[in-house]
């Protein structure tokens, strides 16, 4: 197998959503109260606003062809950013370009599991109908106009149980199949998981829809109490690390004595600390088994809660690929995260098949992790709208020869943009 | 290679402090100061106090040979406990038992890094008598007694940068070659390791006196918000997962730019993390060469810096053995943890070969990762006083035939201790 035959779906990435989104999505009457996109002032960073409040970031640390010493995790405006972050057809050109078929996009200035918008909360009753305006932009405009490039994904008036319930309802009779939700719900202001007062009749709405959860990282951040004066690294190393955190909230929570078809995705989350995960959980349930640990409806082990309710996805994970047996084959998907610092885009086929060649995958073992998994997880058929041949690393890139993916200063950007080119 | 051929050197298992521990090493003067051991009442547990305040438990979580159902975390008395836990000469026979050559022992009422000892301090100066006197125990009497059993192991006077400097100079001179410091200084209220002018003069001596820093988890237990009502599984099942935490720590602060021949074990860390955590540090230095992350006096890689500084150990971890090769094959080392409750004891020597064997390792390898490099890390020659012939599992084992292994509950260790038996 090479390179060119893979297929893609990447099941993290990043829109950031454009300034008009809302303009066809908000029901009229209420028109008027949606977020506001403010542009920036000299300095270029643009921001929303809604109910008088600041509420979400334009682009956060979206890099895409910047050269490296212009990087930062700094808000940046549409003016310096590459238009395929907040463009949807650029965006699909984009993924062409990488040879990607298909993308599950989360949220920039809403945050990536809704809570930038739940924060900023006055109306309670507006923000549900927000929220579902986004989602229907989400659904109907990214996903629907684009068909079979986009897993979609929704958010949810995360504050309120019963908002959530029927809004899941609703994104899933209009074919979405997941829902973003802040991974460490105790760590901003939530009930933990554990909480089934109020997180049952969300995770029953999600089984009962056949909805995953996806929990993206970055709402555990505030959970780790770092050195004084940390530099920007701390963060970045150890985010997907944190990931084990929330995998043993999640589980110890009974979540999955409680609803054992939940299905949850861990966005962003990294590969590499589940086998240790696994090996340790596996051997404490045994060897602690004084504390009376339950961690699913039946006698199982972790090892089999995992590959029966999780999806991990990785970005680049060289090591953990060697042992993708002890994860569990059908548990393992692929993620690009453009355009934010941490993608292989534009090289991720390159990047991904060299790690996977290098972890002795067989061609099976490839189709599984670069998108076979995914599509099972969130039951969505990728070869609806083209044929397999059209949808391979190469027919994609065929079609993207005159994307422009080399390194292109914040400078250019905002000459072209004021420049309308 | 056979089970019986191994040779086992333990760097990490915890000792019970002995009642009478100060009562050949406090300077006479000083005698009637020293912390004093408080026999529980009807519950049994115990413990130690100082200047007027509680200062540390008994035994914690010394559960060996204890039936599963009698398990737990708090402390228990000298009366429950298998006496190997607190007498010196029973240690080394249940140690012979378990086939193991040597042992590194943390302290118990002193808290692993010294730290209960110097909560409690009022009178510093004092404290400064005190620590040197726990040293001296371990150092002339558990170690000095039982020659070539124990790699010693000092604490230091913590809440003082120069009392430190004293002391590392006053144990090596004794031969010791490791102490043992909080993990994370900045939870426990000290300053973090970045802040040089408190670190900078310990690591330097250290460095000059070829002193191992040793860090054993607990001590960043409090750096993580847990989940409101998390039960004790969840810090049990974490543990080892927060070593990455202290590892980013160290190395962002700058250490091994200012020391680079400081040598750092992770104590009880586990090393399946650390694949995961060097493909992602690698990957990072390149990938955000925009923040000008330095790690090292020279250009080096995370993999790189990690040979040359760091020592991991692991209890039980097959699937980090499986890519022992990325972590680093002189880096790996093993540790029993005797008497607590994750300890392989009294079937180390089975489960240890097990795990290697799974994993494909090499007698070579085996070699390393069971003694050698635990010798050269530490300094400690474990042939001096036997022959290698008569240092193997089985060698010891056979001079152990008639130390009884079997379970045995807290009432019978009761009626024994009661009993004089």
């Amino acid at each position: 197998m090479q390179v060119e035959d893979m297929v893609l779906v990447s099941i993290d990435d990043h829109i950031i959503e454009p300034a008009d989104m809302f303009e066809r999505h908000m029901p009229a009457k209420y028109a008027r109260q949606a977020p506001q996109y403010v542009p920036g002032g000299p300095d270029g960073t643009g921001h929303w606003e809604y109910q008088g409040q600041y509420t979400g970031s334009v682009g956060l640390n979206a890099v895409a062809t910047w050269p490296r010493d212009e990087w930062g995790f700094d808000p940046v405006g549409f003016e310096e950013m590459r238009p395929g972050c907040y463009d949807l057809d650029l965006r699909v050109r984009d993924m062409d370009a990488n040879g990607v078929l298909a993308s599950m996009c989360f949220p920039t200035f809403a945050g990536f599991n809704g809570m930038s918008l739940a924060r900023s909360t006055v109306d309670r009753a507006l923000t549900r109908i927000v929220v579902s305006a986004y989602n229907d932009w989400h659904i109907d405009e990214l996903a629907g106009e684009h068909p079979g490039r986009f897993v979609p994904l929704a958010i949810l008036p995360v504050f309120d149980w019963d908002g959530m319930v029927t809004e899941i309802g609703r994104v899933a009779a209009k074919g979405c199949r997941a829902v973003s939700l802040p991974e460490a719900p105790y760590g901003v202001g939530l009930p933990q998981f554990g909480d089934g007062d109020y997180w049952d009749p969300v995770f029953r709405a999600c089984v009962d829809h056949d909805v995953a959860v996806c929990l993206h990282i970055g709402g555990s951040f505030g959970l780790v109490q770092r050195p004084p004066g940390a530099i920007i690294d701390n963060l970045i190393i150890l985010a997907p690390q944190l990931s084990a955190i929330i995998a043993t909230d999640l589980i110890l929570a009974g979540t999955f004595v409680r609803f054992p078809q939940l299905k949850v995705a861990l966005s962003e989350g990294g590969i590499g600390w589940i086998p240790f995960f696994l090996d340790r959980l596996d051997r404490h349930i045994w060897n602690h088994r004084w504390t009376g640990l339950r961690i699913a409806d039946v006698e199982m082990t972790a090892s089999e809660l995992w590959n029966r309710n999780f999806l991990g996805c990785f970005i680049t994970d060289p090591t953990a690929l060697r042992v993708r047996d002890r994860i569990g084959l059908d548990t393992i998907a692929w993620e690009c995260d453009y355009p934010h610092s941490d993608s292989t885009w534009p090289c991720s086929p390159e990047t991904l098949m060299g790690e996977l060649q290098n972890a002795g995958a067989t061609d099976d073992e490839i189709h599984r992790i670069t998108w076979e998994n995914a599509c099972r997880f969130f039951d969505f058929d990728p070869f609806v709208h083209r044929t397999r041949e059209q949808s391979t690393v190469a027919a994609l890139r065929a079609a993207a020869i005159d994307v422009d993916t080399t390194e292109t200063s914040r400078a250019t950007y905002r000459q072209r943009y004021f420049a309308g080119t």
